[in-house]
Order: structure tokens, then sequence, then C-alpha cells
């Protein structure tokens, strides 16, 4: 086919448009600019299950030296670069998720909570408002299950005012997280004002305001139907993911096995500053993504992106998220 | 740090969590699953002006052995596999946008109409649902800009009942594109029927329902503040696509320059049974591709994956497309 035939004979027809804008009435100017985000949650189905990855919102802040030990600021640079991201700043997404079995409404994982909503001026601490948007009621919730004990994923059970922000729920916590942080011996070691600040604030969410009121899981076990609790220690004493299947679907929830994934699913070897202990938390990086590669699973990443649901593929000396695209429909 | 030792600890230390369940009153079983999905609309600036994303939602379909006449059907199925997508089907989005320059409140492209929506059962044809949900009235739109005269692209001109969809907006065409389908000549040459469908169906929009009262544009012109048209065809004669920018700002908004870039980045040697001129879509598709990743550019993809806004890299013999992070926040 010839374009230029085409456009020469379509010329030479000298087809002409009506006159221009003679009937178009007069109004105002654009509208405003908007000044809210849509609301980021995000509906997919795992066999008769329906997960819902609500998020928290996201965090940008400078890169520091300290950010990850085991790499310099420049490496660091080009992996943000290579990602298309911009250079001196680490931007650390938060996906909680709800999840309804049918039987069960669960809340895993529940954001940075309403004082870091306050102190980011509402860059974080996104999860109740968007679980609102995504018509989900707090107090509907049955099962709260939490990965680990971090202020990202445990500060959001407490309402502003210090109540449960789940009234009626159960929480689940993993069985070895929850002695490590509830151990006054621990506690004493903490050999940084960081690991102090956390067990204080794990004391203060866990022993002040929630009175202990916990269910202790073990690994291997299911936290609610077809949610199994896998341990992927390192990050955490007690980190833990997840294997959540229903009929033929099935999804790997990682966690934090990596934090952002321009960064540490690319660069497995390194070892963020959060991790509390980096080599083993790199042993298990390795091992939980080599599986996923290996079986083609989805996964559903804490600190990816939103929604935060994809699958991996080997890049290099590393692993790349590929995230899965966004269905329109249910 | 050795977690054997320290769960020993932890173990040995014996804390004991409180009893479970006792204080949980009862209350209904689960919430029923939702069934609908997340209003799919998305914002973010290119300097002063405002982008949103606004799906028309998604259309798939079995893959047939016409779908791309110079590629086999299992070169497709192993395209498909490795961006995890299922095989023998295809998926193609649809994200037209609303730019809001300040000055102006413009649509940029159409979706696939009230009709496809009614026979796709909501699949497809929801712009205006999405767009009403990201707060846009379309009688303050004030300018439509049209890439090309292909139904998905077209069809939402017109509400259901054949009355403009957006009845205060000037309509800005391709002055080629126009030509070529306003002309009688052309239409008398069509070959098949899908072509004698493409040119009842702009028949019936632009001269029945709009009464010509259409704009044509020229390439290389500004068709809204920092929205300048530039030339791709091949997939029709009058392809248009467009660089957004303000500030320091810059998007190239590509239209069709790919479909699913799945299929298309992966392989920009596949031409689709939908590209009019297979040859030149493709010297199209790897010249803008080429400039796109040499210029680091982002890229808004009419096909891609909502909200289909992302950068593109060199991927073997093809092209990769990056999808930009979300952003919770304005």
């Amino acid at each position: 086919m010839d374009l230029t035939r085409r456009d020469a004979l379509a010329g030479a027809a000298g087809i002409a448009a009506a006159p221009l804008l003679a009937n178009i009435p007069a109004h105002a100017a654009a509208v405003p600019l908007a000044d809210k985000q849509a609301p980021s949650f995000y509906r997919y189905k795992v066999g008769d299950i329906q997960v819902t990855a609500v998020s928290d919102g996201a965090n940008t802040f400078p890169l520091a030296d300290s950010f990850v030990p085991n790499a310099k600021k420049d490496e660091i640079n080009a992996a943000l670069d290579k990602a298309f991201q911009p250079k001196d700043k680490v931007t650390i997404y938060f996906a909680p998720l709800v999840i309804n079995t049918g039987s069960k409404l669960v809340v895993l994982d529940t954001g940075n909570g309403p004082e870091a909503f306050k102190s980011s001026k509402g860059a974080v601490g996104q999860f109740p408002a968007n679980m609102a948007a995504a018509g989900f009621d707090p107090k509907a919730v049955d099962t709260v299950v939490i990965s680990h004990f971090h202020g990202d994923h445990v500060n959001g059970l407490l309402n502003a005012d210090g109540t449960p922000a789940f009234p009626n729920a159960e929480i689940l916590v993993p069985a070895t997280e929850w002695k490590f942080w509830m151990d006054d011996g621990e506690m004493s070691r903490a050999s940084n004002d960081r690991m102090k600040g956390l067990f204080k604030n794990n004391r203060n969410i866990f022993e002040a305001a929630l009175k202990k009121k916990v269910t202790p899981y073990e690994w291997g076990k299911e936290v609610a139907p077809g949610l199994l609790a896998v341990e992927t220690v390192g990050h955490t004493p007690g980190h833990t993911s997840y294997v959540l299947s229903s009929g033929s679907g099935k999804v790997f929830i990682q966690s934090d096995v990596t934090n952002n994934p321009y960064l540490f699913a690319a660069n497995p070897g390194w070892h963020a500053f959060f991790d509390q202990d980096g080599d083993i938390a790199e042993k298990t990086r390795r091992r939980v993504y080599d599986m996923i590669v290996a079986e083609k699973l989805q996964v559903q990443g804490f600190h990816y992106p939103f929604p935060g649901i994809g699958n991996v593929v080997k890049d290099g000396d590393g692993y790349r998220v590929v995230p899965a695209p966004w269905n329109t429909s249910l």
C-alpha cells in the first residue's frame, strides 16, 4: 500500500471539513486541576478467593550512604536509573491486603498508621482511606494477619486514639516474631536506637494497647482458609510470607523478602539497613526468588509499586519483577 | 546474628500470649465478595499539565490464525507465555486520556462507545463511567482530539442515542485521516468487509451524526497547549501520535504505534491484521521506539495495560515496556 499515492489522491479529492467552531457554544475555561489521586485499591481473584491490594501510600526520602551498607551510592543510583527512577532518592511503596476467603475477611499487614499519616501529610498511612474507598468496614474484619513487627506493618493496628483499628478481629502474629519482640532479654540487647525504638513501638502496640490479645501462629499452618504461612526469616527473626491458594489459583505473598524491587530484586545481594540479619535475608531472598522463577508463581509484594502483583524473571545477576496487567473488570 | 540461637532463647523465655479469642465478639461471616473492580483512572503531571489515563476496559478473544498474518500461532503463544499471559487468547487494553492543560480540558481518543459496552457486557466502553468516577463532566470538555479513525478511538464520540458525547467540544481530527475516510474513491476501493465496515462507521459518526463539524489538524502543530501532533502513519493513513510537554516534563503519547506491547513491542516486525499498511507501520514502530529508547522518553500507550505510562528498553530483537510505578499521591 502506497501512502504517498493515497495521500495525493485524498488531497486531490479536496474533501472539505465543515467550517470550524461556528456552532460551539462558549463555556468556562478548563476545570480546575484535580487535587487527589485515584483511590489506590485493586481487586483480583485467586480461585474463589478475592484479594484487594489496598495501598498505604509511598514514602520518598533522600538516598543516604547508610541505606544499603554493602552497596555504593553510585551503584544504587545506577539501579534507580536503570528503572527510570530519579537519582539520589528512594521511594518505598506499601501495599497491605484485604483477603476475602468467602468465610473470613482477612487483613494482611496494616500499614504505617495514623501518626505517620499526619507526619507525612498523607503520603503514607493511606490504608484506612483506601480501604474505605474499596468498601471495607474495619469492624467487619475477622482476622488480621501480621507478617512481622516493623512499624509499616503493625502501626495500622491502632487508631489515632490508641484503640484497636479492627475491633472485632483476631490478630494473628508469627510465633517466632512474637517471642523475639516480647523477650526482655532481647530488648536489653538492642544494639542501636533503631532497634530500641522498634522494641518500644511493639511493646506499646501489643502490650499497652492490645493487652497481648494476639494469637501466635506457626509456619506451615494455614492462618485463614487457603492462606498458608511460610518461614522467610532474615529481614526479622520471625519474618513470614504466605502462599494463598484456591482451586488452580496460587499467589506467593512475599511480604518483605525484597523491599523496593528496582533495588533489591535487581540486586539480591544488597543488604538494606532494615534487614535485621542481612546474610540470612539474602539467603532467603535468593531461595524464594529462585523458587518463584522456577515455578512461575505470581508474587504479591508489600513493597512493590501498587498494586504489587506480578511475576519474576531472572535478569543478569538478579531478578526483575514483571507487573501483571491491570484487569479492568472482575 | 544467629537466628537459631535467638529463637532458642525466645523459646526458653516462654513468653505466653494472652488466651485467644475470649473477648472477641461474635459477628457475621465474611462480607460478600465485591462485584466491581476499582474505577480505572490514574492521574499524573507533565509539568503544569495534568493527565488522567481513563480506561475504556479490555477485550479478550481467542487467538485467531489471522491475528498476525506474518507470525505463527506458536510464536505468538511463546510471546504471551514470556509475558506470563495465558496462551491461545489475546487481550486488548484501551486507555483514552483526559488532559487538563490548565486552560483547556482535552479528551484524547474516546474508546469503544456505548454499543460495544452493551455487546461486551461492560468489558469495554467503560470510558464514560471511569471518566465520571474521575470527576469529569463530558459537557466541560473543550477539545476532543482523535488520533485515527478506528472504532475503539472514535465510537465514544457519540452517546447511545447518537447525540454528541462531548456536546461543547471542538473535535480535532488528523487532516490526512479525515481526507482518507471521507474520500468516496477510497471508500469504493475498500478491499474487504473490515475496511468497508470502517468506512461505513466513520461516515455514520462524522457525516450523519456530527455533520462534519470537525477541525482537521496538521502534523507538527499543537492541537492544544503543550500537545504537539506528530506523524506516525502505517496503522492508518493519517495515524497520529503526540508529544505532550510542559516545563521539563515530556511524554510521548504513542496512540497505536504498537498494540498490546507483550506482542508488538516485543516483536516490532509483526504486522497485526488491523495495521492498514503493515510495512509502513513497522518502519514507524521501529523509528519511534528507537527514538524513545535513545531519548529515555516516557511513553503513554493507548493499548498498553492500564494506566499505560512507562518507559521502553531494547530487549533482544525487540523492545520491552517498563511500566512506571503507580504514584499514590498527586
